[in-house]
């Protein structure tokens, strides 16, 4: 596994190459002000964030229209060119990074074409910005929930080709549940029309599940119908210091029983990732007197004034602070502090990037067996490294728990990261043996594709193998992702 | 289309059949008593509600696990032998049944292997009775909110391969969409455990969606890791009149906007579907005075009595009805006055039995073009037959119109249903035209295949056909449903 960023190596393609009268064709088609060539040009679809990988590609093409990107997919599928496509580039397992392959990037698929406050769906193109849909939903009065750290750049179509999950799971689901409809270029640049806005559908198969959360390597996605749902006009933020994930827990049962649906979040984060956060986050306050060992962040939102969310909370905690859940606890009375509590917890990757490498694990337990999972992998990974120092966060309320650890102090980088597939193994395999999941809402891509192969039931790694070799039997879209052992990947 | 039932013709397998080697071998493995071949036996299990078809099988086969189930599979694709799975035989589309293929009753599997109320998390058996999970939920005070017809009597594993849709899909989604993990038995006899317990798992393809909704076309469902939801404390049930639909969807509008999630059920009647239960259904009693065009059953309920459910939507009602959208209204003031109103919306198709033959349309639109669907396609029915009594009455907020046709007074029944293809293509058309689905959520089965070939996009069809080859290639899996051309059927 490359953890040491590659120096970027791609020469312009010769003029003699096959791959050079391809560009040819597909310049002709979409422009030649969309084919990109040169590294200054194209440096920066080839980095991604983690630094875990540099991409290398013949040219990045970026066509304008649903029938470009069918004009170049069969194109490509004619010439046998392999295809990787790309949204906003933040995704976190390489799925987005070509090896070789021709990078399409769905950027200038940027348009909504429909938004009914009546349905309550939006019509929009892949490369749609997450925050720009957010804006639109909220100009008619809805509410588009998916809520990710990289919403300010992530586009919808990766959202969707990765299944992401984010913040307001709990309520809404993940992104395969806010989806309608799509419409999708297949393997050979057929276009697959699926748009519908329809709330009930059973025509036939559902063909979009193909299509989303198999992250581009059965199809390209181009446009999709959202869900809305009514906006908030209620939202009431608060930060508690519990005593153990347990209690947590507990905590959120109490929530749900008063609020039901009105609970939106519920994030768990360990001490050290507060104090992580508070140290190198500049304008971050702390938020309760002293430390404590865990903390939670709740939000409980309703479209409806028809009730008093602050007072509900406010007894809740009452009541978990007397059954000693709860230590200590704030509720945010305005805006401002409610945007100074989600920061907390927003920036924490962020500040971890100032505490030195970071070995991250994004995983699911059942809901009940997250304190039982923090316990034993806490104590697997101390036994393996006694200075490492822990970092767990997320979403506590879907049994997913971002597991990141961060280097002992002083403790050479490289030395640590080198250490990567070892705690891999050993966290993981605990995932597992509680009936967990390695890859809970980041995928698979190309860093987890051969921990998928390792610890997938074979029936299952089979069954992925059928649907590929059926939509895809040339293996040109996206190859060397998420499966492995299909070739795709020459570094 | 057999719209007259055929006689039942079923003669006992041959001692010398193929059939019967494969069925002693059977009889071996899970006990012969579970192999039923005597007609008095297993004529139950070959009529089905509506009378459409009859079917034919050389047995019916009883297994009572999923390895018997894997092991009757790999029996059959080894002898060529095509099998109909079957769960509660209350499907509307003839999916379950038989013309010739062997019958895999699904009812021995019942067992209710888990419930977690902190995971809210149910695992079934696919032979589980929807009544009986909703019970098991009940006892831990969880909700499990898949509400249909048949429920008494239907079985969860034909509801998730149906993808069910009921009177409660407005708030908690399609049976879809209440699925966190299955266990299928495949084509060729393997069993793909995917039971997980999971929220968020992208590890890898989403397998069950290809077995969710696919009405047994590409692997038989044996369990399920079921969703579940905070028990509902308050419950508040109102019955309304409104002068149209466009007045109706208003009032939706205003529901949801003040009780957001607590909005559960919306449902539309016509004048003469309320009339028709009155008249023939014992015991129903006219909810408000006089006739009106229009009805509406809405429902709310919520897990909290932090708010005021009745007081809510008292005020909503009188709002509407100050704005003109709301003619007359009642609202329950006890559990058996809830029941009361229910059982008007739930007696509707049995009463519409009374009324001579009734030409069927399981249809949806986007949810903002139901008045206009509904004026249309009312006009287009009633110029091809001016005393046709149209019956329209459904899931209004999901879009999704039961648009029923009964027979003219006096007309010889037959004579009616020999228009059903006719009808049939009228309604059809306008629906297609309107972005609709021609099946919202009956499914396909074998009723409608040759709708879904004369009326899907192309691609889509090609797709379907590419799952098929890739999961079922040698086409025994449910044969001659859902997809048209691909035999399966000797009627």
């Amino acid at each position: 596994m490359p953890l040491i960023p590659m120096p970027l190596t791609v020469p312009p393609p010769s003029v003699t190459t096959p791959a050079n009268n391809l560009l040819a064709r597909i310049a002709e088609r979409i422009g030649e002000q969309y084919v990109l060539t040169e590294p200054k040009e194209i440096a920066l679809y080839l980095r991604e964030e983690r630094g875990l990988y540099d991409g290398r590609t013949p040219a990045v093409v970026k066509p304008g229209t649903t029938e470009e990107v069918a004009f170049i997919v069969a194109a490509c599928a004619e010439a046998g060119m392999p295809i990787v496509p790309q949204g906003g580039n933040t995704g976190l397992v390489g799925g987005q990074m070509p090896f070789g392959q021709l990078l399409l990037s769905l950027a200038r698929l940027d348009r909504i074409r429909q938004v009914d406050p009546v349905d309550m769906t939006m019509t929009v193109e892949a490369g749609c910005i997450l925050d720009s849909i957010h804006r639109v939903a909220e100009d008619v009065d809805c509410l588009f929930p998916l809520h990710i750290a990289s919403q300010g750049s992530c586009r919808i179509g990766g959202n969707l080709a990765t299944n992401a999950g984010g913040t307001a799971v709990l309520r809404y689901g993940n992104a395969r549940e806010l989806v309608l409809g799509l419409e999708v270029v297949l393997a050979d640049g057929r276009i697959w029309n699926g748009l519908k806005r329809l709330r009930k559908n059973n025509a036939g198969y559902d063909l979009k599940q193909l299509f989303l959360g198999t992250e581009g390597t059965l199809g390209i996605i181009t446009a999709a119908v959202l869900k809305l749902f009514p906006r908030p006009v209620q939202r009431v933020t608060a930060f508690a210091a519990v005593p153990d994930p347990a209690a947590a827990l507990a905590l959120m049962r109490r929530l749900r029983a008063q609020a039901g649906d009105a609970l939106t979040t519920f994030e768990l984060m360990a001490s050290f990732g507060l104090e992580t956060v508070l140290k190198h986050m500049p304008g971050t306050v702390r938020p309760l007197a002293g430390r404590h060992p865990w903390y939670v962040l709740a939000e409980l939102s309703a479209p409806t004034r028809a009730f008093d969310l602050g007072s509900l909370i406010e007894q809740v905690l009452v009541e978990s602070s007397e059954s000693g859940e709860v230590d200590d606890a704030t509720i945010a009375s305005s805006e401002s502090q409610a945007a100074a509590l989600w920061r907390l917890r927003e920036d924490m990757s962020e500040a971890q990037k100032h505490e030195g490498g970071s070995i991250k694990h994004d995983v699911s337990v059942p809901v009940s067996r997250v304190p039982d999972f923090l316990t034993r992998a806490l104590a697997a990974v101390e036994a393996e490294m006694p200075d490492v120092r822990p970092c767990p966060f997320g979403h506590v309320g879907d049994g997913n728990i971002h597991f990141n650890l961060s280097q002992p102090a002083g403790m050479a980088k490289a030395d640590f990261l080198a250490r990567w597939a070892g705690f891999n193994r050993i966290v993981h395999d605990i995932v597992i043996e509680m009936d967990g999941s390695i890859a809970a809402e980041h995928g698979i891509g190309r860093l987890k594709r051969e921990e998928l192969a390792h610890y997938a039931d074979p029936v299952a790694l089979e069954l992925m193998e059928q649907l590929k070799n059926a939509l895809d039997p040339a293996g040109l879209l996206n190859p060397g992702k998420v499966i492995a052992g299909r070739g795709g990947d020459d570094i």
